[in-house]
């Protein structure tokens, strides 16, 4: 069988420009073909799914099939993104993955309670953060199978 | 920073003897130590985590950090286990990925409105099965952080 050329659309949800950078490079270097859209903060992350705002042009915002959601953001909480993406029913199948400095109990319980599919770390060691992008790219661009976009 | 050594412990629920064997090695043969129990149909799932039938005895059925469950069971269905997996609070927060032949359209929407983490097709290649669930593995038991199991 011939490898499947896939191509995921990835909403990054973050605020820290550094690590957007790198976030941005490491899956582009995977071996999936990737495109990123970045929301800055919490408000723009909910906009960009919803149409809202400055993305009311759909053209703009493409419905992502996976979404990086890092839990500090401005004005709205990465936890308060999740609730509303996994209770929305036109949203909760793109699988939600958080990808924070926190190692707080509360947020990892909280994470999951609200539906997260997976909880990440970022490693503050810059090798180590473009690898586990890298391995978050592959694992979810090439391996996880998407919902159909199209179901109810 | 030193790598840890990272214990995953995995309920495998699977009825196919050759899947069985196949996944179990692939998962010893990923670079994290995982121990893998199985469970042979739904209710037996069922059972293990709930400490029920022949897995009454706690030591018997430890909490598992990740399952890993078919669609295509016997007794109980693995889209009616993962519903009552993600409805219980006391489970919810356990990591778990749908491994199936199935490329039905509607057992991928129902994983995912059920809350699965993660939905994954079994390729039919031996050698192509073997490095998937390394990838699996590697991915759950070594990136992705599990809830601290005293949560509620």
């Amino acid at each position: 069988m011939a490898e499947k050329t896939r191509f995921t659309k990835i909403l990054l949800v973050e605020d820290n420009p550094d690590d957007i950078l790198i976030i941005e490079r490491a899956l582009k270097e995977a071996r999936v073909i990737n495109r990123v859209w970045i929301a800055r903060d919490g408000q723009e992350a909910l906009d960009f799914l919803q149409h809202k705002g400055k993305y009311e042009d759909p053209a703009l915002a493409p419905r992502p099939g996976l979404i990086l959601l890092d839990i500090n953001l401005p004005k709205v909480n990465g936890l308060d993104v999740l609730k509303k993406i996994k209770e929305d029913d036109n949203f909760k199948r793109i699988p939600t993955v958080m990808l924070t400095v926190s190692k707080r109990d509360e947020d990892i319980v909280k994470s999951y309670n609200y539906g997260c599919n997976s909880f990440i770390q970022k490693p503050l060691e810059f090798e180590k953060f473009v690898e586990l992008v890298r391995q978050i790219g592959l694992y979810w661009g090439l391996l996880n199978v998407e919902a159909p976009t199209n179901a109810g």
